[in-house]
């Protein structure tokens, strides 16, 4: 593999001009939970770089939002770079889409302009999560192109813009196209998760799943005063504390009747893969910014964060939550709480019984609000063969590139995608992460090391190459 | 009393002036809670308003506020109209701040544009709480000139702009002029509160008192990815939520021990002033909008609104609030509740009592995340002798204008300034509330109806005479 010498040395040439792509790219506030950020115009330029570089995309339109027909769906970009029929077909998936931020969150610089520090810590909103992996492959092309070194492979593109809103109309894409734009991909490799620490990449072969949930309840016709009518009404806020307070314990255990006993046991020969992975209790401390792990050992915090559920209370909205103090009766809240998911929790078992779980918490309330309980989004977990040759491409690939064998992993957040594309192109996929365990994804304060842009811009290269070697067309 | 039917003849054909007086008031979001709209343009031009009456204004500076020293407090305005030292010297007391309004939260249309519906409601904040009956008695001044009848008092105004942020600063500025500005005052009457339905007015003999706190829970660096580490962080929102469905149950029992033990028991004198307000529950589900009063009968509902204590969840600031999906761990929340207070409830007994409460639920929940206790800003409730002739002579002008006797009431809001000007004046305090109960004080879509405002002009008008019948100078 002598050939990826004049390769890794055109990514350090170039690393200027990808750092601008990225710095374009984190520009376009891409919040796909936003009606009037509806990341449209992002599929657009990321479009124009794709044929900039010589490929060929389409964006296609997905139609409605269901539930929202008011709203477009943003457009999913399927793209193709090289299309000779003696080349493996990658079929590389990322999105382009963010989380929502604001200045006013607690970032400490515009989440929309990337700005980097003295560490090479590049901050802004989806540096991480997902527009710098999604461009590396982009640089990759690049880099081969003014390497004059051929591309091993036909690379095959597909980058959404729905993925942190539930990827509304992704699998039906998929679905449709298994046996069109996808029937000849040969092995599938996603770059949206991350190292679980700070210097050694991973392979990752599993994630869990995420069901949202939202409980609604609603009582007075509007919100009231305190002060008039405290104590004289049953409180919609009242009502909803006291249900999302029966969902969970402060030491994580779930307290829904029936979902522990829907988590496959752990084997030995699964234990057995925790102890080597390369992650100390002081990269979980700086992950999590301060010392509040539930767990005193690296085997039980890496086992509850990939393999056993969690439910996690993201918030409320209709009450007040400004800074100040007012005296308001909300009179309609809603709840949102999600669940990660393991094997063998089928998405359909674990809302039944979270459904029968908070009816019957209502129900004990005795009160005269009215309850609604809502499925916001669901995707299931993914577990996939860690022995394929294409995650055997991918070690020797970091062994070029890092000098280190990576870690085998499970991921704990939810990349629903890697299930469809196992389900409905039945080949095997690859989670082969670019950023670090203190990204900070979905949080304040996002960002991605210019070390983990550059050598995982060489990575995925590396990839290209290794697993065209690895596998022939069949 | 004669001399009131020119008077009141002026107030029915003004009546299209006074309320361009309260569009002008409404237009200016003056929302004490909010730093960028510290209300001082409301003060001066409430001043503006009183000179070119012929009133003398001063906008006293209350300094800055305390624990935010980079915000001065708003002005408080002491006005006088008259300074005949043989009549009577009536202080009347009223807020031009409003709580916090957003289109956004719900309300039907721009809540700082007044809009009047064909019912004759005027819709905006601050319409009825307390925008109009400020306005009200510079109507009655104006009303009074017109129709050439001459004020039967001395009219001394205090009109503070913090009202509905803790009064921060009254308190020290009322003790400070007890004997100056305020040495010569008689009786005091204040109109800040409604009518128990919508037909009847009433004299308010009593109000809760509220103890405002915060639960500040902090763990996390900075916000996380629920996927990435949920089940491995203990998470402020599941403590926090512990903690306040701990505080109290949908029937409204306050579950922190020791606080019903300080409620004084309702005496037989005390529960025959029940049966013969006019209230019926019909007139409830109005106010509540909706069929969900925790009570089935009038006596027991009045009750809870006006002499038993209640605590109400307002909401999280830092947790997640927006329609949609997000999936956050918040790093930091802050959760909002008061309680409001009744004889013989003290202040400091009550913040004690919840300091222990709260303090027992966070060590029980052995978590590792750091707990803050705050109290945001406290006011005891006030009773008052409703036998005075202060009472006496606004339960006169209550017949005159709109031909009923007044019920005798106590209110479940509070008015904490009721209580410092009992204190430091010695003098009587009255509440001759303007609004109805189904005015919506800070709620969406906050109105006042056309009638409450132009006849609740007259009756202030009225009081002023009667008033000053009744009590000679000593």
């Amino acid at each position: 593999m002598s050939h990826l010498d004049p390769y890794f040395k055109q990514v350090d040439n170039l690393q200027d001009k990808f750092i601008e792509r990225l710095r374009d790219a984190v520009a376009i506030p891409s919040i796909s939970s936003e009606d009037a950020r509806r990341p449209d115009v992002m599929g657009e330029w990321l479009a124009e770089q794709i044929k900039a570089l010589g490929g060929t995309v389409e964006l296609r339109q997905l139609g409605k939002q269901p539930g929202r027909e008011h709203l477009d769906l943003p457009p999913c970009l399927l793209g193709r770079y090289g299309d000779d029929p003696n080349k493996l077909n990658v079929l590389v998936y990322g999105h382009y889409d963010v989380q929502p931020a604001q200045k006013s969150d607690g970032w400490a610089t515009d989440p929309f302009t990337l700005t980097i520090d003295e560490k090479g810590r590049m901050f802004g909103r989806g540096s991480t999560d997902d527009k710098g992996p999604v461009l590396g492959w982009l640089n990759a092309i690049e880099a081969h192109q003014k390497a004059g070194v051929e591309l091993p492979v036909n690379l095959i593109m597909c980058f959404e813009g729905m993925e942190e809103n539930g990827s509304e109309g992704l699998d039906d894409l998929i679905a449709a196209e298994a046996n069109k734009f996808f029937k000849d991909v040969d092995v599938v490799c996603i770059s949206d998760n991350y190292w679980l620490g700070t210097e050694k990449p991973c392979l990752t072969y599993g994630v869990r799943g995420c069901n949202y949930y939202a409980l609604e309840i609603s009582g007075p016709g509007q919100d009231l005063h305190s002060g008039v009518h405290g104590g004289v009404t049953h409180e919609p806020m009242t009502d909803l504390i006291k249900i999302m307070s029966s969902l969970v314990d402060p030491d994580g255990k779930i307290l829904i009747d029936g979902i522990d006993d829907l988590v496959a046991p752990v084997t030995e020969q699964e234990a057995a893969l925790y102890p080597p992975i390369a992650f100390t209790m002081d990269d979980l401390k700086e992950s999590l910014g301060n010392d509040v792990s539930i767990w005193t050992n690296k085997e039980d915090a890496l086992k509850h964060r990939m393999r056993y559920p969690s439910l996690s209370l993201h918030g409320i909205e209709g009450a007040f939550y400004t800074p100040g103090a007012k005296t308001v009766i909300p009179a309609k809240v809603i709840g949102k709480f999600s669940i990660r998911t393991v094997p063998n929790m089928e998405i359909d078992q674990v809302t039944k019984l979270v459904e029968k779980h908070v009816n019957e918490q209502f129900a004990k309330l005795k009160s005269k609000n009215t309850f609604k309980f809502h499925v916001v989004h669901c995707g299931k977990w993914w577990v996939e063969d860690p022995n394929h040759p294409n995650y055997t491409a991918a070690a020797k690939a970091v062994e070029r590139v890092f000098g280190v064998k990576p870690d085998m992993t499970r991921e704990g957040g939810s990349i629903p995608v890697t299930l469809t594309f196992q389900e409905q192109l039945g080949k095997n996929v690859l989670l082969l992460p670019m950023g670090s365990s203190t990204d900070m994804a979905h949080s304040t304060n996002e960002k991605l090391d210019k070390r983990n842009y550059i050598e995982g811009t060489k990575l995925l290269g590396a990839y290209l190459h290794y697993v065209a070697g690895e596998i022939k067309r069949s």
